[in-house]
């Protein structure tokens, strides 16, 4: 047994107690409710990288919530690589789908993990990640085995768009100067296949309200005769799409990178059932634009989806009121080289354009990011593809993957360097959903993972 | 000064006063949260028609909320009129855009009524409209001017689709047994211009829910892949209306009257502006069916309306989610022939059917309730026109309003009488929206104008 997987399987308890500690706080970032404990969580953030070995940990202050930074600079001439996760979560609701309270993990097993998953809100996405690579450190600190520089950027801002993390960056180039950036927050094809994310869409999210009559009005004395928010919010985003649901939003498409039949080809080796794929979400059959397979239609192809919308009367019961407004969250899943803000100015001009007369129409944008591809050519992705090699005993798969982590084009675009991103996690994990959880094997797994993507990287850097 | 006249200068600070005790009560029928209320509220309308003058009053039990009865029978040989009213209302929500407090009643002065009007949900709809009919049997009975037999039946699940009062209808037509049912539940053109509602349309109220995958999904992960329950109930949503602002639901229009030339023009002879309109909703222009005018559109067609939808992440920020499941609340107004029953069911069977794979569709049906047309050479009718013309110096005008109150279809089948609409409220009075109220002037002349009615009845019944 190697010493890394000695040292885990010697504090595998205490790592998880102290996971199931931090998971224990909400610090859900969208929500200003919870701003103080999304505080106490950057506070416990700081305390776990300087008992893990940092030299140096502070909580830098943003325009938003801080950004836990921490340092061990064991030799200016060596590599350094730069680790960023983020201590914040997703909202937890819909509350009553939770089989256990989001904020009080418990380890349940399930299928896909017979050793036991972290069930909590956050206990992939990210703490749980993030956390790996801080018992990682900690390990390669103890045991002397080291090879490098750490820096820990670890934000509270992830899940609602990372706005003072470009801030900060921006402003802290040589601070936050590296050679490597490693980031778990993303997933792998199974337990038994790791993959490496390549590839991520980037995002352009927008709220929009549409404004009837100048209040609620009675369905029966109106209705038919004034144009429904509701009826038109509806019919203007069912226009959104065509019929091989495309998108109709003019310049849309102009920028996308069109892939190449032999990039496809390779693209649909990856394995794949699509009978697992409707069997595990319960449908009948997968839906989207025509030309192209599920695994394309998720990752190299732009998308817009509805997340939220909300009008007049939900209560229990009937009412027949025309509501005076009616609201909606709309984001737009972009690849390379669509650019965000352009996108975001597209929407609003066609969603403003496309609204007939007698509502008013406003469309305020909410965040956005970049896409992103890494050449898995790098040095990076090798040391990456040879740390799960050695620790899964296969290959690892390069992916593109459909979701957005923004800041990863920021990174590059800023500190000129690129991201690898090493995810543990599995789509099954509900990260986002209500029952989010993580497996033990994933969490333990990771951290025995981390420190040979150290050592490789060093040794490809000499 | 008329005896009536007289009476209520004499007791108008009282009538008003006892009116804004019972609107402190939430009798709220939609929400079983009130339920209390809605009962107390039920106990109160007992006791101010024991107060009135009923030789016998009673709370009858029902499946629902228990309807009142009461009666005062002067000689088995003279007409008896059934007033009708309802005691529950309409949820108060939004709470946020009411200026007062819904149900702290406060009397303030508007444009429209300048002498001031009760502030409260229910003023108008319908706790002020039916009070009026308990204080007008007051002062019949205390100056010896009753010609004939009341009865009274005050029911509390108008709001919720009157389902116990069919019920309850079947099994007392003996007890119920009239000549004319005397309803105040509607508004008229103006405080100068009274108008008795001839025509209602019928209902047909449906909730809707969408499922699409079993979870809530991350929408980087399965965004364009799945199908997507928000998007697809709007797609569904828009596709219930042509570019014409038709209704698509195959067989909708079958049994529709449509009315002659002629009566369209009659109709075209109500004093209306366009322009007020527009200015008194804000709206730049109105919306409907091609071919009608606005005061065609809500009255003599039917129309299909969202009156409530939801989904997904509908809090602060931004969550970029992709729901399991969206839901809308979505009434159709209906018009002579339509069987609100086969219309229901026509609704369900095109909603499932355009349902695209990749979802399930489930259709629960409300309440609903048929057309109804009052005849204008009947008794009734003519009475009620003589009262107004008598209380307010000019003719009423007889008017198809947009709304129903699907009870009326009901009592004719099953009581064999007519109801007569004589409503009080105005269209400005915002029932079913925040800042519902009823002007003063409205309440006082409403006492004033209904024993005339009884008076003219009698009459002409000789």
């Amino acid at each position: 047994m190697s010493d890394i997987k000695k040292y885990v399987a010697q504090h595998k308890d205490r790592f998880i107690n102290e996971l199931l500690e931090i998971l224990k706080i909400p610090s859900v970032s969208a929500d200003p409710a919870y701003s103080q404990d999304v505080m106490d969580m950057a506070e416990a953030t700081k305390k776990a990288l300087e008992a893990a070995g940092c030299d140096f940990v502070e909580l830098c202050d943003t325009p938003g919530y801080p950004i836990v930074y921490g340092e061990k600079i064991i030799d200016p001439n060596l590599p350094t690589v730069l680790v960023y996760g983020h201590y914040d979560v997703q909202p937890p609701d819909p509350m009553e789908l939770w089989t256990s309270p989001p904020f009080e993990p418990v380890i349940k097993k399930t299928e896909i993990h017979p050793e036991g998953a972290i069930f909590a809100r956050g206990a992939c996405d990210d703490k749980g990640q993030f956390y790996m690579h801080v018992k990682a450190f900690e390990y390669m600190v103890q045991n002397n085995q080291l090879p490098c520089n750490v820096k820990f950027m670890i934000e509270g801002e992830e899940e609602v768009g990372s706005k003072s993390l470009g801030w900060f960056v921006e402003r802290n180039q040589e601070k936050l100067k590296n050679d490597v950036i490693l980031i778990s927050d993303t997933g792998m094809i199974s337990n038994q296949q790791p993959s490496i994310t390549t590839g991520l869409r980037g995002l352009s999210y927008v709220e929009v309200e549409v404004t009837g009559p100048n209040r609620d009005l009675h369905s029966g004395l109106y209705g038919g005769a004034v144009a429904n928010p509701i009826n038109v919010l509806s019919k203007m985003i069912a226009s959104l799409h065509d019929e091989n649901n495309h998108i109709t939003i003019p310049g849309f498409y102009d920028k996308v990178i069109e892939l190449s039949v032999e990039e496809r080809a390779e693209m649909a080796k990856a394995p794949f059932s699509l009978d697992h794929y409707k069997k595990a979400l319960d449908i009948e059959d997968v839906y989207g634009e025509t030309g192209y397979v599920t695994n394309e239609r998720n990752s190299i192809r732009p998308t817009l989806d509805v997340n939220g919308i909300w009008s007049g009367y939900t209560g229990e019961g009937a009412k027949t009121v025309i509501a005076s407004k009616a609201f909606a969250k709309i984001s737009m899943r972009l690849v390379p080289d669509q650019n965000w803000e352009e996108i975001t100015e597209l929407f609003t001009k066609h969603f403003e354009a496309i609204a007939p007369a007698g509502v008013r129409v406003q469309v305020k944008p909410h965040h956005g990011g970049a896409a992103y591809v890494t050449p898995i050519d790098s040095i990076g992705y090798q040391a990456a593809n040879k740390a799960y090699t050695e620790s899964f005993g296969v290959k690892a798969i390069p992916v593109r993957s459909g979701g957005s982590i923004p800041i990863v084009a920021l990174f590059e675009k800023e500190l000129k360097s690129k991201s690898i991103l090493m995810g543990f996690g599995l789509d099954s994990d509900a990260i986002h959903s209500p029952n989010e959880h993580y497996g033990v094997f994933n969490y333990l797994k990771g951290i025995e993972t981390i420190p040979l993507f150290y050592k490789y990287y060093v040794e490809l850097a000499k």
